[in-house]
């Protein structure tokens, strides 16, 4: 016998999980293609020398990378990044630029477990690549802000900064040099806390230069005098600066400015970043972090082609976003496997459950027939457990009268005697109480 | 540079393709889901031992094999039956029986491509388990019945047997010992022919046996003609024989008997099966093979635990479906990526530009706003591209005056001086009339 086991950061997706999994993904598409967003999908299984590039990041330790059958080197995708990029460069003359896409696949990394992560996880990506306008960035802030209201939640904050004004701030301070490690020193901030990224940033820069930093990314206050802080810091109004007045027009004339904060705390650690950076914050749960991150790069596809590609996007990470939709109850209305159970009375009425099952699914109701003839207090406590709200029975003495009785499973209240067309409409309306 | 190829036998999904997959498999869901069918998933990465068992057959050598970080023997799954049977085993506790689900997900075969396979594909199982009558062997037929009429499919015979009366007819004739061999012998007959089959059972059973075999895999005509030819060969009636009959019962009961062929040839190749076995056919694309298959097992999970799971389900080789489709011409609508473009007429606009699209999407328009302020025609011809229906135009002028132009695309037709009411009832009906 075989341990029926998964491996340790893996799992499997019972039908309740899978379920509401799948609402999430259906609402999400539902609204990335009202914003003419269009799918891809790439392989799971790609080239190392694809996926890694040059290499000699932290991803490379956690990829699952072996020889294949063919002594290729091929490795597990660890993002939809990459792939993408690889992509992009691959079918950019069968494409239309500019060019909207998203993604929802699984992911694979090796990583430590212990932190409560999974090593099979699914993403989810959408970018606007081929243009690099403010209309384009504020597309994609658009749909970040309808698709989390769609999702039912209350409240969400964007929470977004700019890349390249935080840049020309350290060049005009004449640290420009050092901004990798600046960024990735910054990026702890929510982590270590101020004081702590303060004495980084002054073994790397300096003291003056360390509290200029902090001044900048602690900007704090309304949209406007945050910017106009940046604006001073940075050197004078520039086109970076323009383009973030111009979201702000954008998001007032659109009405959903109240979701927006302009926080230079924002950098996002990646050096790939060229513009709009932004992390998206649930109102009621701000501890779990961003569930939804992106930003404007200039060059997606630079490994891969020489044509330059830039574009904005952002990434939601789906298993940690169902969890946190779980914990504010905003997962959506939990769908019972089935609404209307079909009794079995016995094994000679078997084709007229299901020709009458056959009637309820027509009328787009969901109704199963129960397979065996059990006691039928068994079959009414199966029907409860799966979530049906009526049971229908179609007993010997009930075919040959033509009638039909529904059971209220909610109300425990029997309805005998009804003609197969008021059964159904009855069931319809039990369901529909329900989905209401 | 890096060239931006992909493996051998594996593929990119570019828009259009992505989009009548996921259209596929939305209808199949749907329909699986009115059948009180749910959804589940399982990990792409298993251990060795879990996906090969004993192991020792064909499968074993296309299996993407490797060891991880961990030093475990890890195996991508190569096909969702496995992975379901390890499921039960370890869930049967935390779940209802008979349990009915779905799974749609990609499977990993290193197979040799040059019979124009993919090394990476998807499926799409769906079984009952926990149950052993004609109710969940009808449910599992009528559901496949029902999911090709969805797909638009006009006509679709599903051809079905019952491995018992096979076995019982070898049984009866002494040979049942070599049944195995002769499975596999007569599962060729369509790719060798019936001399050569008749050849290679002459050497395993003798010249008598063999022309039996072969009268018995042969019956033809109407199902109660068959069957009684069965029966005969297999030494009378049994359970297995009144099975088909309540099967036939059921089936002229919900009036869709006239998709159904009893065909004893149909044998379908594994050990693995018991009871009634059958394959699907496109009657426009017969050649092309059965693209949905399967059949009754009484033991589903024996090698992880002792509980006995008796079930009955098929597979869909969703990318062979998909071709099939396409050639036949029921790949359902063809879903453009958008419905209404929004013009870029200016920088200044963009806000009004997105206030206009919000509106149209609330309305369940698909549409979106040309992010760069090119030329018009570039515009136009951008928008008919994507397959958009309308164009909107939103000009200095129009703004100030609080009007909308809707270009109706097709017509290639404007019509100017609209409010914003009247411009989103112009685009619903324009898009409306292509929806029809």
């Amino acid at each position: 016998m075989i341990q029926p086991r998964v491996l340790k950061g893996f799992r499997d997706f019972l039908p309740e999980t899978e379920i509401q999994r799948r609402g999430i993904v259906k609402i999400l598409e539902e609204q990335f293609r009202l914003f003419g967003f269009v799918p891809i999908d790439t392989p799971i299984l790609e080239y190392t020398e694809v996926l890694l590039g040059k290499g000699g990041g932290e991803t490379d330790k956690q990829v699952y990378r072996f020889e294949d059958h063919g002594g290729r080197d091929v490795a597990m995708r660890f993002d939809l990044t990459v792939p993408f990029a690889r992509f992009m460069a691959a079918h950019v003359n069968e494409l239309y630029l500019p060019f909207k896409r998203y993604h929802m696949a699984k992911v694979f990394r090796g990583e430590n477990t212990q932190r409560g992560r999974y090593r099979e996880f699914m993403q989810c990506d959408f970018d606007i690549v081929g243009t690099d306008t403010a209309s384009a960035d504020f597309e994609i802030l658009t749909m970040m802000h309808d698709s989390f209201h769609a999702l039912g939640v209350s409240g969400v904050t964007i929470r977004l900064s700019h890349r390249g004004i935080f840049n020309r701030f350290l060049a005009h301070r004449g640290i420009a040099k050092d901004s990798a490690e600046i960024l990735r020193t910054v990026d702890k901030l929510s982590k270590i806390g101020s004081d702590a990224v303060l004495e980084l940033l002054e073994e790397l820069s300096g003291k003056e230069n360390a509290r200029a930093i902090l001044d900048f990314i602690g900007a704090e206050g309304d949209f406007s005098a945050v910017l106009e802080k940046m604006e001073d810091l940075a050197g004078g109004e520039d086109e970076d600066t323009r383009r973030l007045k111009d979201l702000k027009a954008a998001m007032a004339r659109c009405g959903i400015q109240e979701s927006f904060v302009l926080d230079p705390s924002i950098t996002r650690g990646l050096d790939y970043y060229t513009g709009v950076v932004f992390e998206t914050f649930l109102d009621e749960l701000p501890q779990i972090g961003s569930v939804c991150s992106g930003g404007r790069y200039n060059n997606l596809a630079s490994l891969y082609t020489k044509q330059e590609l830039p574009g904005v996007g952002a990434s939601i990470g789906l298993d940690r976003l169902m969890a946190a939709l779980e914990e504010i109850g905003s997962s959506g209305r939990k769908e019972a496997p089935v609404e209307a159970m079909v009794l079995c009375m016995d094994e000679e009425g078997t084709g007229d459950f299901h020709a009458l099952a056959r009637r309820l699914r027509a009328a787009g109701i969901r109704a199963e027939v129960y397979p065996d003839p059990r006691k039928l207090g068994a079959q009414f406590s199966f029907a409860e457990k799966k979530g049906a709200l009526a049971a229908v029975l179609l007993g010997e003495e009930e075919r040959k009268a033509g009638t039909v009785t529904v059971k209220d499973l909610a109300a425990r209240k029997n309805h005998g005697g009804l003609s197969p067309e008021e059964a159904i409409k009855l069931v319809r309306e039990l369901t529909k109480k329900e989905r209401n």
